[in-house]
């Protein structure tokens, strides 16, 4: 059996730029928590979806809750209304060989996916986590404060969370939640807002 | 393996609003009953149905009943009769990661899904469980006291049941079930009237 | 795990009306005999078959076998020679949570199929049961007498057996037996003229 | 779990008129030899097949086998070169409840595809048995005496055996053996100038 | 559980004429060399390749590299470019029964595929054998000396093996070796130059 | 059960022309460290990825992952845009019957891909690792030394890997690490200025 590479253990880091199509979400490891780059990208197609990054299939189905919202939702977004006509979309999370499981990525494959319809990049400095529904709310999720510490080291200072996990602040430490600018959503269309770069309800 | 958030144990609580696509129904948990939202959307494209919540089999099955019923019986029911030509329809029932199972769903996903494709917001205050079979028949469903309890605690005071789990009534304590409106089905038809607001046999 | 609904051990009564695609088949299970329906129902589509309510292999092969005995020999029922074409067809047998499995709902299959295809009611007052093979014999099954037994409790008075069938009806009391309009058919279309109401060799 | 029907263990006897589509094979079960009638349909259609009988994975095979050699060789079998354009065809062997597995039905196969597709009965006192290849090679098969004796029974007086198997023709009694006129073929289309009606290389 | 035909063991026979999409290959079994002849069809289709013999998932993989490799050198190899879009192809190796597993077929459907697109005989005096890699390299294969002694045993003459085996000729019986003209190749067209009848660089 | 061929543990060695679509990449195995020639073809077709090779789930991830990106990125790449449309991919990785799995032939799929979409050969010196994401970064990997090794055991002198593997360039002995030209990089782009020929941002 020939092997063509093995996953490492060291942490992701901050984008140096901010990017069409790619968002900042939190995930927690067995090394504590950490941020992790969700990627979308669309190219010429018949509205086909493809999920790469050995995601289980709960975050699968997360993924086709976030594209099925803005399709039901496209002029609304300003995104064009026939998209999923034209373009095939992908999502990839890396690492590629490490396995991924769970629905807290929603909100981050929703903004990563408006971005890349739009043509807007991300803040480079936003994280985020949370679940999303097909009718756009945002629920709380776990981990929050390992999510945080681990976004915070990765020099984050702007972080998106459920509303229903503002409790979940408390037990952070001083130090680090004074550096930090919470914002406390319950729907998910209060993410662009915050995370994509120069947009305030624009529409193309 | 990251992990993405993870199932919390709260009760789910009544929407604010009336939403179009939004049916209320009834779940037994480990915890008791409980409410649970099942949403339905429906965005251009050709005659897809796509299932997500991590649904069972049978669920999913019950899914296609309702939606067979209604392309069947679209004229009757005042939608498009050609809808599933033209559209996809994504059905998802939160929380993402919980497994779900069983039929008693059926006639809630079958007022969702009536309520998108009319544009009609389904009442907030009401929620219903019973199984649906494929010609529209209400069949009985098991946990009525439990479910009637979760709905209750969530302050739902309007509940739609089969007419064979009206015998079941007897068993909720007599504080709560007068202060509930019940009605008791045997066709599907039925709950539309109950359920959607303004809707009484309209037809677009 | 959230369960919606259980299945409950309630013997099955016989419909109020005759209805157009749906037919009464009979089952042996713990139990003992009982009727089950099998529905059938037709909507704009492009040619699929859907099949629900928890069905086996060689079930979901018996309707596969009724639904190609009828597009081959569709202009000899009277039945729309390209419907095929234009439709998408759901067989379903509830209830949705109860495994089913065996050939022996073929002619019911059969008969419910060409009853939504034509508009035209079964006659509600008569079960069947049978094993239907593409050139439309109909080969013998078991389990007669507990079958005939649990039609008669839901009050039908005209069973549809196979042929080589007819030996069993020996074994059951004389009192029940007596009181049953007994057809004995070797070929499907014979159970067409006797389940069908107003159905004889009526071409649309 | 409801059960619709059980395999009985009666042998199958020969059918009463030659008829289009139905070809006679020979099988070996626990209980000696039998014969089996191959059923083949084709329906409007956009060139599907459909297996049923609860085929295995080769028998399944050697069915594809068969069809690709009629679809390659159309215009020499004097059947419609398109054909498989504008038809689906239907495949199904009784009893429906009986797992089938194993090569030899590939010449019976072969011929009631012939039959159907040229609308030309098979010739109802014929039975045959025989693995096909891609290139209309007929192979050898096991069984023959248990064939020979159980198609005998079935009152068949006529058989078609591979060429190869032509030697195991001797474990056969005398007496049996001497009332069966034998044809031993090398390549399948010699079964059609046996097997078909008024078949003698026609063309339509 | 009925059974149509089991295995045998007999050697295969050369073919009595060079037929048109069928190449013989060299195989090893319990039983020492064989050799064995791979199959292939076109029928008018609309590019589906079909693949039957009970072929194990690396021998699947090879014809598909076979034929990506005709339909990427169609113009160079004299086929016509758009072959793919206007057939179906069938490869099949029998005997139909028989579980076969590994890459040394992939020169031999090469050529059998090539000379059935080009409607060109295969010499049905040479075997072959070796793994054929997506741009036309031959890989080495193993053993060679079982596979020769076997085509050998049905009178083969002429062998076409990789030229990495070149070496391995050594622990072949002189009295063999010497009696076979044998071929070694690098790449793929070097094999069709050797096998097609009247092939030598010829086009259509 | 027939077995085509058997797996050997030879090293393999440099091709010896530069070609279009075969880019060089490297493995470590139980034996060391190996390069691996990865192989690209396209032909016309309907946008279709074929991928052999008996290749893990993690390794056809990155296949998709690299074609995504060239799909979405075409015109820079001066690769023509619906390119997808028209032609159908396939990718393959010898030998045939040894099982790979893992993402660092990430960047080596890529360039190959590049390579067969443009017509512009892979220059033949040049062995790289890397692991690709969506967005084009390139992500480290392990066995960097087993792997530089075996590249400089197949005479090959110059190597691509991912930036932040330049630090794991220490643990090669100083005679290998001083005769090889080392590239870094940390965007596949890079990639293809180093290893494909006469091709500096050359558009088509
Ligand atoms: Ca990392
Ligand atoms: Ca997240
Ligand atoms: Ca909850
Ligand atoms: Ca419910
Ligand atoms: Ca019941
Ligand atoms: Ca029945
Ligand atoms: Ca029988
Ligand atoms: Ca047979
Ligand atoms: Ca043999
Ligand atoms: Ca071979
Ligand atoms: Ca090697
Ligand atoms: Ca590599």
């Amino acid at each position: 059996r020939k092997y063509l590479g093995k996953p490492e253990f060291e942490r992701e880091s901050q984008e140096k730029k901010s990017l069409v199509g790619v968002a900042c979400g939190m995930v927690v490891t067995l090394a504590g928590g950490d941020i992790v780059y969700i990627e979308a990208t669309k190219m010429p197609g018949k509205g086909s979806l493809i999920l790469t990054g050995q995601l289980g299939e709960v975050m699968k189905e997360s993924a086709q809750a976030a594209l099925s919202y803005i399709r039901a939702n496209a002029e609304k977004l300003g995104v064009q209304p026939d998209f999923y006509d034209k373009y095939d979309i992908h999502i990839h999370v890396p690492e590629g060989a490490v396995p991924k499981e769970g629905p807290s990525a929603g909100i981050t494959m929703f903004v990563a996916l408006v971005s890349v319809l739009k043509g807007v990049p991300v803040n480079k400095d936003v994280a985020m986590t949370g679940e999303i529904t097909l009718r756009g709310r945002v629920l709380p999720v776990g981990g929050i404060k390992e999510k945080v510490l681990g976004a915070y080291r990765a020099n984050i200072r702007t972080i998106i969370l459920p509303k229903a996990n503002e409790i979940d602040i408390e037990d952070i430490p001083e130090g680090v939640r004074n550096n930090i600018r919470f914002y406390f959503i319950e729907n998910v269309e209060e993410a662009l807002n915050i995370a994509l770069e120069n947009e305030h309800r624009e529409s193309t």
